[in-house]
């Protein structure tokens, strides 16, 4: 499935100015988002460096399934997506020849516009957002607060446990994100529950999964070829209450403590850009159960992982008054997946259920197994309990009104380009 | 908020043939559906007896909110929902006064066409689907199961429970439901799961309420005027496999147990026509707690519920060959909705979560007290230990192939007329 060609080498030069060196959109990621650049309708662009690139209003550049695919880029990024893993490929392939041969110069330049201009989307008109579990080290974490002998439940190693989630309240990255209200549990010795605005406002630090092209109702996609399902990837804030969590989730899951705003970052980055970070399942140990067969692929097994560093920083309003800058509160891996994407989607239409294009899947809280890659305050703090001491002598166990966070992740190794996915980015205000 | 006028004259005549009398769709309810009438494109229509007649088409018929209303009813009735709660009143108002008023008949009566040459369609695009969980005798019997001395969880009287469906596989009544395949706990002395087609498919009696206008991300719906929220209401059949939920529910809810396949019914049964039958809630009794003031409405309570007969009907494919007519199974009352549908709403919207026209809200399996009236045959087998004898000779504790379960609602009363939901019908294959 992995393919390493031509847009994946690292001594490839790019004409556009400023988009060598460190960057997290080098040519070789050549990530997919929606802009509206300088107030213009919604057009599907191409980051290169500080530059977006408008892919309908190059698509006359290109042939055949890449040129199509272009041309579908107007409102969202379903229809081009839609068109599968191959048309993707091209486009991607055809972008490359056009951002590094000099001779494509002076036609595809005045199509680049600085990513000042440019106001970000959602990527995808989202049909329905599932959240997966997939991080075992924050099931762990959350598990011990109700069963520290036995932090995972029985079914975790053999289903890839998810849930549903709101679609309505996904939002693209920068956006106010509005303290709710709602109710929390009786306080001791009082009848009726408390009701007001959250007190325990929360990130999750996960990255979510683009659907491409879907499968009928009632047709499962088989688990060999899964991934090529998957249009691309995005940082994913999973905006938590702890409070109202607690109250209401007895007996059917997460409802209102979720789904009141749900952040992505604006770039989906392919699989085939992160084609060169595949790597081995840490999370999955030795002596662990062999999934079933229709999450198992012997071809794809070894490198079902990704290699990519994530981080969640904080800014208060204290801090970003004092001159300082975002302070990391951790810093871990998509490498903490138990399940890999392929399985989520495998999974996800095993039973038939039927995905389409920009259907959003979250990985769930990706936390390390050290603290200094815990996914959330409520493990960074042990539910409250541990303040979190920052730059500005202030200190926090959950988010205040005022407080930023930044998400970022991206994958490097030797020899290869670095792939950045860009910021994921909210700030909590009160109602 | 209730207002009875002129459309609900249980003495009105209507000029259409064939619409008087004992039926579903007398001219006091006129439900609103989509279309396809001889095969043309998806239109917005209301139903007349036996006789479907297109909204956009009479537009020029009608005047003001009506008449803007009417044509917006092409692809989906988003757009005409989306209107609000006066509007769809208007038009309610000026269709009766079409199909009342003889001197009408000539300009009205091309657009009527025998819904036999009518495909019914899903009536919304839907953005969302949430299952609530408002049935409290339906939690009682399903709490039983795991805590007979205390079914009821501590939250249940004071949350409107509910958790995030799928929305990408709801359809419309008619089509074959796929059994679903899927892992199972592993049996006694078993390390690994089960795999294969569900051996425990059941129905869930539920019904479904549309939102019509939306709320802004971060601003509740307030209480008071949440019912002017709701579009209308049709049947719901959730369709569950009972095995796959036993094993995967575990920490976050059901998941592929649930979201296979949804079916509601085409017709969409306005609050207007069911205001004669607003009534008390017999399922909130003396001594329960008030809600908080979020949930509560001083001026709407006291009639929150709705006397809406419900029943539920099985065929086999035995039963057919034989002759047999469908067998019924049980039949309830909405009345068991322990909140209402106006609370649904003011609850979803209370953390600030965003409501768009078109969404979809269930019920809950609705079951009443007693046994003939219990919503789900996981209720009525008792968890599959005791089996139901049908007219065919044949026993059932869950679903088998060939099953076709056939849903029918209805509120009727002295002095009223007939308001009909119609039937909400799927039929059970293997993959």
């Amino acid at each position: 499935m992995s393919m390493i060609d031509f847009t994946h080498d690292p001594a490839a030069r790019c004409w556009v100015p400023g988009a060598q060196g460190h960057c997290d959109f080098p040519v070789q990621n050549l990530p997919l988002g929606m802009a509206s650049i300088d107030g213009g309708a919604s057009l599907g662009v191409t980051r290169i460096g500080d530059h977006v690139l408008s892919l309908p209003t190059i698509a006359g550049l290109m042939t055949g399934k890449a040129q199509e695919a272009a041309r579908d880029a107007m409102g969202s990024l379903n229809d081009l997506a839609a068109r599968g893993g191959d048309a993707m490929r091209d486009l991607r392939r055809q972008l490359f020849t056009l951002l590094t041969q000099e001779d494509h110069r002076e036609r595809v330049e005045p199509h680049l516009h600085p990513v000042a201009d440019a106001v970000m989307e959602l990527p995808f008109r989202i049909g329905d957002y599932t959240d997966f579990y997939t991080g075992i080290h924050h099931a762990e974490n959350i598990g011990r607060f109700f069963r520290p002998e036995n932090p995972l439940l029985p079914n975790y190693k053999h289903v890839p446990i998810g849930y549903h989630g709101r679609a309505s309240s996904v939002r693209v990255s920068g956006g106010d994100v509005i303290r709710p209200y709602g109710q929390t549990r009786p306080a001791e010795g009082e009848d009726m529950p408390g009701y007001g605005p959250s007190a325990r406002l929360d990130y999750e630090l996960e990255m979510g999964v683009w659907v491409g092209e879907g499968n009928a109702l009632g047709q499962p996609v088989p688990i060999a070829g899964a991934g090529r399902h998957i249009a691309g990837i995005s940082i994913l804030n999973d905006w938590s209450v702890r409070d109202l969590q607690a109250w209401e989730y007895q007996p059917l899951g997460p409802f209102l403590a979720k789904n009141f705003h749900s952040t992505v970052s604006p770039w989906v980055v392919t699989m085939d850009a992160l084609a060169p970070f595949r790597t081995a399942q840490p999370a999955r140990a030795e002596g662990d159960p062999k999934p079933l067969p229709y999450l198992w692929d012997d071809a794809d097994q070894g490198e079902g992982a990704l290699a990519v560093t994530m981080e969640v920083l904080i800014s208060t309003a204290a801090m970003r008054d004092a001159g300082h800058a975002p302070h990391r509160l951790s810093s871990g891996s998509m490498t903490a997946m138990y399940w890999t994407a392929a399985q989520m989607v495998a999974h996800h239409a095993s039973n038939g259920c039927d995905l389409n294009p920009g259907d959003l899947l979250g990985t769930g809280t990706l936390s390390g197994k050290n603290e200094t890659s815990w996914g959330s305050l409520m493990e960074l703090s042990a539910n409250g309990t541990k303040p979190i001491a920052l730059p500005s002598g202030e200190t926090r166990t959950f988010l205040e009104d005022g407080d930023e966070i930044v998400m970022r992740a991206f994958a490097e190794k030797e020899g290869c380009a670095r792939i950045g996915f860009g910021e994921c980015r909210g700030v909590i205000v009160g109602r």
